[in-house]
């Protein structure tokens, strides 16, 4: 069997999708530039219609504005500002705003959020652990307006491009450190199982156990949601069993810090009585006591890099193939991390 | 002496600034929608008339993108996350994206950043610890785009609309605190000077001093910046005096945390050895061994609050009175203030 190569189709004109929709041009031009004035059937028939024909907006160079979206999923925690400072850094040098968003439900009644992106031409867009459902992706590929992933949460597919951090290779050192240390029941705090970036981080500790030799004990692994409280309640939980691990790795460094609560509200010292391990070093990690070994995830940089990479996408004559960036991650050792107690003593 | 009223000037029309400047009326246009293609003298020329003549358009909301400017002096700490979310949920609820800038010399080669804003069009523009001079105030008053300060730097004037805390109280219960529990040698870290939130801050540490007839010595006030390492350095500074303070007021949250570090290097306990008072409370202030006793300022509900101001201005038909808010502070009593350890104990 031979497969089927798909037509080369042109795009279409848009005098053409005005001719299949019975408007005049002016109104498909009024439906790209997000112009209020066109009646809502209408505007959803050439939608549709730009849509089907994959139209993509010639020269848009010329009529953007001088912003790049920046999309959170969730706007919380320094692990947010970091991100931001990096793409704030990139646009600041190429003379672009920054625009802000929350993905949560925040939505302009009656307008998408990708509608209004489409309606301000911003020279792209980087969503941060959230992703595009296939008619926002098609809506922005009208407009000839670019995205990134920064982290992204699920699995974005072949044809996004991407820029992450070696998630894996991250909880691999983070318990490894902590088996050279001599620990051998070592406990996890996970982030929640639909992010990417959590399941690569558990795969990497058990990945560390296994190669070392030792038994990868369910119950030691909290499911988490990379918050601070999770942190510490899991914790409490790990902590308080009679078994109890000695040695933590928490996931990230908020989970961390809500462990370190847990383990002063049970009297136990860190690292003495446990040693713990978080993930990002964000500023906090070095100002909490004790300091907190962590794993490095270079946010502000992967964020910068996800700019850099959206602005080439915009300039870019020709498509250019998907690209997926990992950037590396890197062990801090500080003092949260010390060899276990001598049992019995 | 009868003072003379300043004359009741019509603000002039668009047609009259035209011919003001030799220029047709469409030309005006193109300048107060910020369009490239007018000559740059002309340019200038136009924009000399409309700030002379106090120009003002009209019918702005119909013309106004969905947008709010918000522009940091600095975009650094946690404290700037949470003027984020207070103004992208305000933002949020009334359908509008926040575009966000750092003012630190952030400026598009050939265009100003008010430039950029005058021509993106915003409801309006929130400024977090900076100003706008005279000219920049013309620009967005010709184009009716109003703003509100933030935790004004300066002082911004009576005529500017800016949202504050009560960071004079806020000072004063967080040394009156301290004076309670029983200290007498009281240090303090002060911010910036030439920060208006930072002087009121220290007026009220040594208010609360004097109230209390104890002296204030000015040995025992080191000048910070708000930043942690001013904090630890600053902190080493003061820990390490033959005669050290038993409490220090460390001006904010952020230098606390440096003060910590510098409590740990030198062997010194909180608050056993050495009570702390930060201000802020970022979440941080909570995560920390041990949980810091700091002087809340509702950042978020600050920052809400400005925003709705700058939206309430665009929608008033009439000019408003200036509006000076300040917030309440409070007291927050966590773990690491205690009372002085007994002489010679």
């Amino acid at each position: 069997m031979t497969p089927r190569k798909p037509a080369e189709t042109q795009s279409a004109t848009l005098a053409e999708i005005a001719r299949a929709a019975g408007v005049s041009a002016p109104t498909v031009s009024k439906v790209l530039n997000g112009r209020a004035d066109v009646a809502p059937a209408t505007r959803a028939r050439v939608e549709e219609l730009l849509r089907v024909h994959g139209y993509r907006r010639r020269r848009a160079e010329a009529s953007r504005s001088p912003l790049i979206d920046l999309v959170f999923h969730e706007l919380e925690s320094a692990w947010a500002l970091e991100v931001i400072r990096g793409v704030e850094a990139v646009a600041g040098d190429a003379g672009l705003s920054v625009v802000l968003s929350e993905s949560a439900g925040r939505l302009t009644p009656g307008r998408t959020w990708a509608d209004q992106v489409a309606a301000r031409r911003p020279h792209g867009v980087v969503l941060v652990l959230s992703g595009l459902d296939e008619s926002q992706r098609a809506l922005l590929a009208s407009r000839s307006i670019p995205f990134v992933v920064m982290d992204p949460a699920g699995d974005p597919g072949p044809d996004v491009p991407s820029i992450g951090a070696t998630n894996w290779q991250g909880g691999l050192a983070a318990t490894r450190h902590l088996v050279e240390l001599g620990h051998t029941r070592i406990g996890a705090i996970s982030g929640p199982s639909r992010m990417m970036c959590s399941r690569a981080r558990m795969d990497g500790y058990r990945a560390a156990l296994e190669t070392a030799g030792l038994p990868v004990d369910p119950s030691l692994v909290a499911a988490g949601d990379f918050h601070h409280d999770a942190g510490y309640r899991l914790g409490l939980e790990l902590l308080r069993r009679p078994d109890r691990p000695t040695a933590v790795f928490a996931g990230n460094d908020l989970q961390a810090l809500g462990l370190y609560e847990a383990a002063r509200e049970l009297g136990l010292r860190v690292p003495e009585d446990v040693s713990v391990v978080g993930f990002d070093d964000l500023p906090v990690a070095r100002w909490v006591g004790p300091p907190l070994t962590t794993v490095r995830q270079p946010l502000a940089e992967m964020a910068a890099a996800a700019a850099r990479l959206v602005l080439e996408l915009g300039q870019a004559r020709q498509e250019r193939t998907a690209t997926r960036v990992e950037l590396a991650t890197s062990l801090v050792v500080r003092s949260s991390t010390a060899g276990p107690a001598v049992a019995g003593s």
